[in-house]
């Protein structure tokens, strides 16, 4: 029998990674231009959508392999669900099923911060469903299905080495995966008319702290919420102080910095801080004690509040910092890990061979998902374009794709 | 010794669905224009506030019975819940009255949309407490407390032929309910100045969809909520799956047929195709597999894009589609059970017995609720008056009703 | 073994806590002038991310005593919680200290209400961070970590009277606390430049809702919450029960005030009243019938109606009315146990001293907490400066302090 208060945790977590997408939608619509609301909220919106029924339909059977040299699974092995429901499954397995289609959607979601204010609606979607299966649907069977990751650890090493590469809830599956697909298509549709260091002035802040306070909320379900499946609930109480502690600290990095820097400590800085705290401390939340976890926070915070300068020297238009905070906080709590994990990292464990597995999964997602999005992308914008024209743009993509205004507040 | 698992599912179900009617607020809120938004929302927080008082005091009382002939139960049974909670009841006796509550709740505030832009504020609560009292209470105990609705398919058929009315969480009890009630008080209040097709324009499309969020965030406490009661926890797997799929669905059939008809897929439409969607899942949320489920969703998204234009042909100013949303989307729902319910629907079980049940159930409850509304409404605006006048209605409810302006950005 | 519902509920109703102080921000946030929104809001996200460092580093530990004669605990008893997590906790203890953070959070965070549209940000910040460690901790150890007001029925009447101070979730701990300090801060910082009745015009009333709504949602997890940790579940359908009926009656109660007062029934005084109701059926949640709470929610929402006015006849600019609702509202919770606690009371029980207990402890909380508070701000006052200058305060401290602004809607 499951325990009821796996399945009630089970629901619970389901709902809240849910609710993260329109976070991302508020945090990422706050940001851009009052003219370009709709059309990034809808970014995040026709993500749910899509993503959700594809996964029902053929994604969580993707989702899983049975063997390391296997791409993915085969879509078809339970198309709709339909065995899974009938009678076969359990709560627990359906509930996994909703809970994963979170993780999908969030992750191509989460790539639209890349190409703010100028992209169409329909290629977007496309480009949606292309990359959910022949990019996130892999990623997840690698990093968590029975996939050559998972295994990394064993091929490099031996089986019994016992070195498995860690990404707890997600720091390489999603958050390196959505940050270097969002690189992509930064490149592939090109800078902003005036493009240039600091343009970008947040038309609706409070819209935007609702969005981190959304994500926020929500992440005590993405990372604790995969401990209700097989595994029990046992380690909730030890994700759920490491996901709060790195968090705060992430504001504490991020807004120092900016006061180091002779500034202000920004909202946009915090709710920034907070954010990249969540994304290091995503897949490292069950292998750090609580202190390790606050330090893993503050130098994220700190880190990507530099790093999301890096678009305005490299030259590209990664508009609302996808790569700044997804790729690079990802990255950082993938790295930190073969460093602190408890008993495992260089440090704690006087062993580099953890490192050694974490870095070459992380490199192995970022490059998969950077050429897959790039090849989705170039296809896209070459046959169909994908980016509005310059006139448009100008005009605001709202208007233009939508039909709808964010705001009529005068009438 | 009661579950701890289902205690737990139990207080975060019955706080889910709570915040769905905020997003009803929010929802409608930005829908309206400016100067409606706080009577737009109003009408939902002082549904709150009344409806909640009264449940305690007497309309959980009046939500059983123990014949089905009875009409309602005694609403002085457990007055303001004083036996329950003297040591006689439980921690999910007592749940399940709160949970209860917010379903009241939600049916009632839904109405309010029905009415933006003109209604008083005075007779709207009365409006709230009569209606609650005279048409949920009773349909409550109907559909779900042992009522002649629970009994329709032994009466019809025999008791033994096991046919039963399906109606899971609320597709007729709260949306056939509401839809019917809005569309009488549309009636009684008229159209608004200036009614006609395209005249609305929301002002805030960003609150819009946090109310969407927040209601799909909400429902899978509405839908996979009922389960902790009596019935243990079995069955949330599939309900999750199910509420989460025909959502994403209803955002995908709503915007198909937006680009059908020649027009751009809009953000008010994806909000409004999940809203669709789940609407249509709430009755059948239990009795579908994901593959049916997703179908539902999706012809209801569509059906629904087409429903909301039917006010301007009949020319009844349902403002925000109460009737072309809940009524629609609710009788579609338990319509496809007659057709689709897992072994029992016509197609699924090849037995019509329970499309009679389901057609016959949810057009008594249709007409019930119509009635109700209707006479409560006419004999508010025959003595003390439902609607402002037409000076007020151009100067704005928000300002005439409740002395306050939405915004003032500029100060 | 811990229970799994335990478990579940435990890290549930941490991210609802964790969600109340994004609701105060933007509660807090729509209440005030468009261009001190970002201060505002700063002011609790700030207080999330520095009293959540402090409290996993020592507030935890300094919130436990093992002697009533004790100040706090040591806060290097367990520095960074790295006892707590290698091997030797459990789950249950880890969520505990997780929760904690989260009522440490919003108690420092409410203050900041008192102190709007003038307050400088570093000088905020190093008021949380002390004012967390001597103000809040102390406190919370005295409360409910085995400190001098848990003991305080036994060393007045014996302990073998059974009389032990009530204050189930906070009434005292955090609402009293946070109101007392509130008022020191309002004196130490003086007036806003132009301060008198109805000066004070929301810039954004959807926002303020929103986070009434958010902090209503959350309440859930603050009341009903504590009912995880060694308790086990019992208890949380009452508590919850009551929870809702007391914010309800809160609304009516505020509402009804306004209009017998003649004027209108407005949104914000219906927000106001359900938080009323809400800080006054804090400590009292799990000991009264639901009538006895629907009763506490209105008186405390109409007399609140009525508090918040008292700054005007007394001259202080307690900006959002910290005050008047949590040190009032708290206040009436406490006291009301004193006559109404189930078998307790003076009218429920024929027992006085319960009602001397409470008051005694409510006194004792008050003085403290509004002496170290208005110690803490004078000192910064004098050295630092804790406000910002006139010119500053007429141009908006969001631009001066942050350097944004919360909105630019027309670019």
């Amino acid at each position: 029998m499951e325990a009821t208060g796996n399945i009630s945790w089970g629901v619970t977590a389901t709902a809240l990674v849910l609710l993260m997408t329109p976070g991302v939608a508020f945090f990422y619509g706050g940001l851009v231009k009052a003219k370009s609301v709709i059309s990034m909220m809808m970014m995040s919106f026709g993500a749910i959508g899509l993503v959700a029924v594809l996964w029902i339909l053929y994604g969580s059977s993707m989702a899983s392999v049975s063997s390391p040299t296997q791409f993915a699974g085969d879509p078809f092995a339970d198309f709709g669900l339909a065995s899974l429901a009938s009678g076969k499954g359990s709560n627990v397995a359906l509930l996994t099923v909703g809970y994963g289609a979170t993780f999908a959607i969030i992750t191509v979601a989460l790539i639209s911060g890349a190409i703010a204010d100028r992209a169409k609606f329909g290629p977007w979607l496309i480009f949606v469903g292309v990359f959910a299966t022949v990019g996130y649907f892999p990623i997840a069977a690698w990093v968590w299905g029975g996939g050559w990751i998972m295994h990394l650890g064993g091929m490099l090493f031996g089986e019994k080495s016992g070195i498995e590469f860690i990404d707890y809830a997600g720091g390489t599956a999603v958050h390196i995966n959505a940050g270097a697909a969002a690189f992509a298509l930064a490149l592939v549709l090109g800078k902003r008319i005036g493009f240039q260091k600091g343009i970008q002035k947040p038309h609706n802040v409070p819209l935007t702290l609702l969005g981190a306070a959304l994500l926020w909320f929500g992440w005590f379900g993405f990372n604790a919420g995969a401990q209700w499946t097989t595994k029990g609930m046992d380690g909730v109480g030890l994700i759920t102080i490491n996901t709060f502690g790195a968090a705060a600290a992430g504001i504490l990095g991020w807004i120092l910095i900016e006061r180091i820097r002779g500034g202000k400590a920004t909202s946009i800085g915090a709710a920034s801080g907070a954010v990249a705290g969540l994304v290091a401390i995503t897949p490292a939340c069950a292998n750090l004690t609580p202190g390790w976890a606050l330090l893993l926070g503050a130098i994220t915070g700190a880190v990507c509040a530099l790093a999301v300068e890096l678009k305005f020297h490299l030259g590209f238009d990664d508009s609302l910092d996808v790569v700044g905070l997804h790729l690079v906080g990802g990255f950082i709590g993938t790295i930190y890990l073969g460093f602190f994990a408890t008993g495992q990292g260089l440090f704690t464990g006087g062993d580099l061979r953890l490192l050694v597995v974490q870095v070459l999964a992380s490199g192995g997602v970022l490059v998969y998902s950077f050429v897959v999005a790039l090849i989705i992308g170039l296809v896209i914008d070459k046959t169909i374009g994908f980016r509005v024209t310059s006139e448009d743009e100008i005009a605001g993509v709202d208007l233009v794709v939508h039909g709808e205004e964010g705001y009529a507040l005068t009438s």
